[in-house]
């Protein structure tokens, strides 16, 4: 699909916002520039030429750590703390799936990923290839990190997948992953860091999510879980953590020193009580951020915009300065941040050549008048209200609150409740 | 307009949800109770009958704080800590506007309250009529407030505005108030409570949003602003305070004593900084509490979604306890306890008799699903996105994305963007 955008705000790569127009040919943006006249585009053949009337385009958001198909729990689980939540509701409820549940549930998260203007996401959870289908089946991007852990799988299955998973669709990609310290003895650990060494791989985890959880590690190996984990060679190609609430000095050094990304899940930190994550000070040392909403039994919501207005906020509570973390950093780390994290360089900003995952902002909604700071607007006022349009790939998946996802989603919805039918 | 909606899901006056059909005729709801028999109906006529489609129909969200003409300033000023942000920013532009620009930026801020599903707003903002005339064209609620200080107004032009505003509209009501205890004298202060006292009438101001605020007023008066104001016989006939952030156990015992609202403004308190309120101690007190969203310039949003997830979260995260404040206390609070906070006990619940001011909530949208918990789906990962319909007194003003307000929202727009042009 050849696809012209005119008439329209675009947001550059260097963040800044530029009047003109933006073409797509098949799945790369092809022009960003100024208005084209007419004379110059009369060779030029259009599937579809949409007057973004002055709307505003950006890169599509990329959810940086989730668990999509949890959506089945999304208000079942709630009010409980972490480790309660994940023993007592979690875990017992996750043990009635069947693999194609998995299926189904990925796909209901992807369509609401899509009302908040996310492109991607990078999702851990148990039978990725279901995500992986049901990414490819909508057309959306996916980048997989399977929960290794003590329990579950081994680490030839997960090389197995890595293996897989480089050929498997071009919308899906893997990235090595275990769940968390506490979930994974130090010996399959270190096959995760030869591993890593082999494929010169980054690896992300949970990581420094709760309180207890760093204390646990420290009585257990003498080292919180980034310097445990740093010290048997997970880190030596790079990587990152989810979470990263609670974060030494030498937490934070490490994370420097190895380009480490801290992926940040303000809402899911906030509905479980776990706390607040140092954002302003690892911005501060230049530490590579990302923005990730979690799962949707912890959050409860997938939306990129109340996550980006809680990654400012929090911030200025915690460090009770008004200041602390402007709005055009948290845009960064809920695009290009979360793109660079999970490898997909390709989808960092919107310029010639990259590919063309995007999303046209409405902003003839009340909220986004009037027009002092595009960007504040969207940081701090925007909402799911005005994403008029994502598109991944080259396709547009989800436009004026209409899905393109080759089912409808009155089906998905039902199979949700189908399957909760069963598993209550 | 007589309007019937059916096939739906409507959340009672207990706050459970039933199924059947509501009738509103002319203002007010007629009836609520099981799906009707055709044969039952033959001798009404409707002006429109509604498939609410198995969507769920609640009462429209009171903001219980706000100053809806600040619109102009939104992601204008922002950064800056609460004191700052007003002498360096917000007055000094405050002093640009003329008279007839806070009747259109007041129009901005309505769109935007029914946008989010709210029905009437507590409004406290210089000039009022401008605000009851806005609200009277587009058929809105509201309630206003006037900010008696040191600097503006005086008490017998209060008192005329108290008297004229009883009978000016039946959509707009008035109770008294002044700015803040660190705005207005003593002298001014007992004028108030003689006002109170000659109309028996409920006070409300700004109280306790700072820290410094409440130690300055310590200084000042050897007494936290609650207890101040309380010993000068401001609260007598009840009323209570926006923000309540920085409490006393003196304070809550006074709140709890006078039956006084604590009216909670998280968003407002997250941007600038200032803190979090204990909100679940107040509750377990049962102390009576309301949602605000505070102005659009220090929010920046006007999302009681917002608001309700911040309630229940920054609570958690106080109290470092997953399961404080509950969802149904916080839909209480942006419903009933706003409803209560601003006199308007006739639009408090969904209940035959009461006024006809009422949301229609899209259920049929990926954050509503699957069906687990609706309470806590609206609380946790309801969005604007999910607002069908808005109703105010038995009129629709919103519905599908669409305003009926008697105004071009792109009139509104324009003319906000030329105020913020001139006054820059």
């Amino acid at each position: 699909m050849n696809i012209r955008f005119y008439n329209a705000r675009i947001l550059n790569r260097d963040f800044e916002i530029l009047e003109g127009e933006l073409h797509v040919k098949g799945n790369r943006i092809s022009y960003i520039g100024p208005q084209k006249r007419q004379d110059d585009l009369q060779w030029e053949s259009w599937d579809r030429e949409i007057n973004a009337e002055r709307n505003l385009l950006i890169p599509g958001f990329k959810n940086a750590h989730t668990h999509s198909a949890m959506t089945f729990l999304r208000s079942y689980a709630d009010d409980l703390p972490l480790q309660e939540w994940l023993n007592k509701q979690v875990f017992p409820m996750e043990a009635k799936l069947v693999r194609e549940d998995i299926y189904h549930l990925s796909k209901l998260a992807i369509l609401e990923y899509l009302t908040s203007g996310m492109t991607a996401n990078f999702d851990m959870y148990i039978c990725p290839e279901e995500m992986a289908k049901a990414a490819a089946d909508c057309g959306f991007r996916t980048v997989l990190a399977a929960p290794l852990n003590d329990f579950t799988s081994d680490i030839r299955a997960v090389e197995e997948e890595y293996l897989k998973f480089k050929e498997y669709d071009p919308l899906v990609s893997y990235i090595l992953a275990f769940h968390a310290e506490y979930t994974t003895g130090r010996k399959r650990l270190e096959e995760v860091a030869r591993l890593a060494e082999k494929y010169k791989a980054p690896v992300f985890s949970h990581n420094s999510e709760t309180y207890q959880e760093v204390q646990q590690c420290v009585a257990r190996n003498g080292a919180t879980p980034t310097a445990f984990l740093d010290r048997l060679g997970i880190y030596e190609h790079g990587g990152g953590g989810y979470h990263c609430v609670y974060m030494s000095d030498e937490d934070l050094d490490i994370f420097q020193r190895k380009g480490l990304y801290a992926v940040t899940n303000p809402g899911s930190n906030t509905k479980l009580a776990s706390g607040i994550a140092p954002v302003k000070r690892m911005l501060d040392m230049g530490i590579r951020m990302a923005i990730g909403t979690d799962g949707p039994a912890s959050n409860n919501c997938l939306d990129m915009f109340r996550e980006m207005f809680l990654v400012t906020g929090l911030a200025k509570l915690r460090e009770q300065d008004a200041s602390a973390v402007g709005a055009k950093e948290v845009l960064k780390m809920a695009v290009s941040g979360g793109a660079h994290a999970m490898g997909l360089i390709e989808c960092d900003c919107l310029a010639e050549g990259k590919l063309a995952d995007l999303v046209m902002i409405d902003l003839h909604r009340p909220n986004m008048q009037p027009e002092n700071n595009l960007v504040k607007n969207l940081v701090y006022s925007g909402s799911k209200e005005n994403v008029k349009l994502t598109m991944v790939n080259g396709k547009i998946l989800y436009e004026n609150g209409r899905f393109f996802v080759g089912t409808d989603p009155e089906e998905i919805y039902a199979r949700a409740n189908e399957i909760m039918g069963r598993c209550r």
